[in-house]
């Protein structure tokens, strides 16, 4: 932790484990878990400790660069450390199958040591670790270009209302939805944020409040279905979201209520943009039709994180885990290479270029 | 209880106390409170073991009559009777002022016993136990008008998206917004229903979710960010909810999220209807700015219901209590004396010649 910055995940004493911020203990302890064993590992990113695509990515960086170490240590080399990281890359990747950054981030490690199979030990490992180190510093670089797109869309004073968590937490230093916010906040820039909860998960009340509060930004917690009063009221100027997926058409699928949030805004006249990294744009998916939505257990909507259950036992649940926001509803697709308006099957593509 | 019949409040045995259903403890306890002092009558007001305005007004009429009673039977008869009543009167009124019903009801007692003031005691208590329970039964005749009205406006397997609580718990056989799907159900007209939770007090998963299970209708519950997802699948064909005020204009408070459910509907298309008796009407007031918002504690955001609290301590929360729906927003407004279109300026002063 440098001075008030949150830091996710980090490289342990000496560079034999990796320490992370317990996502799943927030807002009401701040606990560090130090990992040095794969199945802590694996533990750690099934059960949420750590969440975000990109900081599930750069956690995961780490773990097979402190696996790599072990290996080393034990005297592995050649081909058989090649086939070790290679399993172990495996057992990491399926902890959470689905998370695209995760397997991302795992292979850059793995091809960075196939191509230098030829090398000494201790250079292979080296190299992993500048591996790691940069997938970090590159996602950093990547939010701070977003947050600096994202600031020019705003102007000081303004109301910003979000959902779910896309800071720092999830990524790395800045965040996507919420870098521009901080940033602003760095530069003197004032900007009010209103958070929406998010149910059922409270990822806005758990973590994007947390985070807000402890950098000083002004922000105010609302339930998901006070959006239309805050909008109505004109406390906000503009909505900032981020993406799991963007489509061809841009189609945007993102947490659970973002497009109940964009419809309120284009009724209110207020301008809504999704900020995401390019690598969530999937220019092979041609629209929102074509994005599966993960269905998720009622318990979540029934029993979690309550001291008995708040619904009927055994009453029917829909708890879809995201939904896809229409392109029709976005004023502007905000990446680490700009700005992406409307037409957005000309502008994304223009993207990739 | 008359088989499957949810009853809120009743008349004890010999008439000398009221059982209420402690609406605290649901959906996990079905506990009935016997009432017999004034003090227990208040508590159970101010603590919301009966809540939803109509159910107040019973319960308050009930306990006005308990309490003659026991005047009577102590000897009171004359000017210290009826004065010993209206001290009871105002004592209920001040448990929970601004419940327009709880003053309306009691009122209507102390207006009959005043008109009775030559008779003999006897025929005075007597005449206040038909009062009470006239109130009761005219409430349940506007249910069951509101119900048959609002059954006319959708079709056997239709989906009806519902936001808060406005079935019989809150008012006395039927409900305003949920009536027509449990007449309904009488019927064999078969109904689905979609339940938002209704952050913070989640009246919708503690209370709707639960009297609709209990009653064998096919209710699923959702969060109230899931009510775009619900509405843009097809899974409703209408929503219906209830009202806590309907100004000249047709603008409508209710429940806080209310207007976003609208906002929705109207972009997906879907009729979105107002169920509510005309007592509910204040042509006085012109339109939805000049009804004022009850503002609530943050903590029912952070904190209530939780394990632990789910945001951070003291971070700022905006919990406004109600909003107010844009009359060009509504497809309808539901009373018991029939359904008003717009113009609502025309349809609503029409209801009262």
């Amino acid at each position: 932790m440098e001075g008030n910055e949150i830091v996710n995940v980090r490289l342990g004493e000496g560079e034999g484990s990796v320490v992370l911020l317990d996502q799943t203990q927030l807002p009401n302890r701040v606990e560090y878990v130090t990992v040095t064993e794969l199945p802590q590992m694996v533990e750690a990113i099934r059960s949420l400790r750590v969440r975000g695509a990109p900081a599930i990515g750069i956690f995961a960086g780490y773990c097979l660069y402190v696996l790599a170490r072990q290996l080393a240590e034990k005297g592995a080399e050649g081909p058989a450390f090649q086939k070790e990281l290679e399993r172990q890359r495996t057992v990491l990747v399926n902890a959470r199958p689905t998370a695209v950054n995760l397997a991302w981030a795992v292979e850059r490690l793995i091809r960075r040591s196939a191509a230098l199979s030829g090398a000494h030990i201790g250079e292979i490992v080296s190299a992993l670790g500048e591996e790691c180190r940069l997938i970090r510093r590159e996602d950093e670089e990547m939010c701070r270009k977003i947050a600096e797109y994202g600031l020019s869309l705003v102007k000081p004073g303004d109301g910003i209302l979000t959902h779910c968590n896309a800071g720092p937490l999830a990524t790395s230093k800045y965040g996507t939805a919420l870098g521009p916010i901080l940033l602003g906040k760095e530069r003197g820039i004032p900007l009010k944020v209103y958070a929406d909860e998010t149910r059922p998960l409270l990822q806005g009340a758990r973590l994007t409040a947390w985070e807000l509060q402890r950098s000083g930004v002004d922000v105010t917690l609302i339930c998901d279905n006070m959006a239309s009063m805050v909008m109505k009221n004109g406390f906000v100027q503009a909505c900032f979201v981020g993406c799991d997926r963007v489509a061809a058409n841009g189609d945007t699928a993102n947490k659970i209520g973002t497009s109940g949030v964009a419809i309120l805004a284009k009724h209110y006249g207020v301008p809504f943009y999704v900020l995401g990294p390019t690598s969530t744009i999937d220019l092979s998916c041609p629209d929102g039709e074509h994005i599966p939505i993960e269905m998720r257990d009622g318990e979540e909507i029934r029993s979690l994180w309550y001291r008995e259950p708040m619904a009927p036992a055994g009453v029917k649940c829909y708890n879809p885990a995201f939904d896809v926001t229409d392109h029709t509803l976005i004023s502007g697709i905000v990446t680490e290479k700009g700005i992406c308006r409307p037409p957005y099957t000309a502008s994304l593509k223009r993207l990739f270029k």
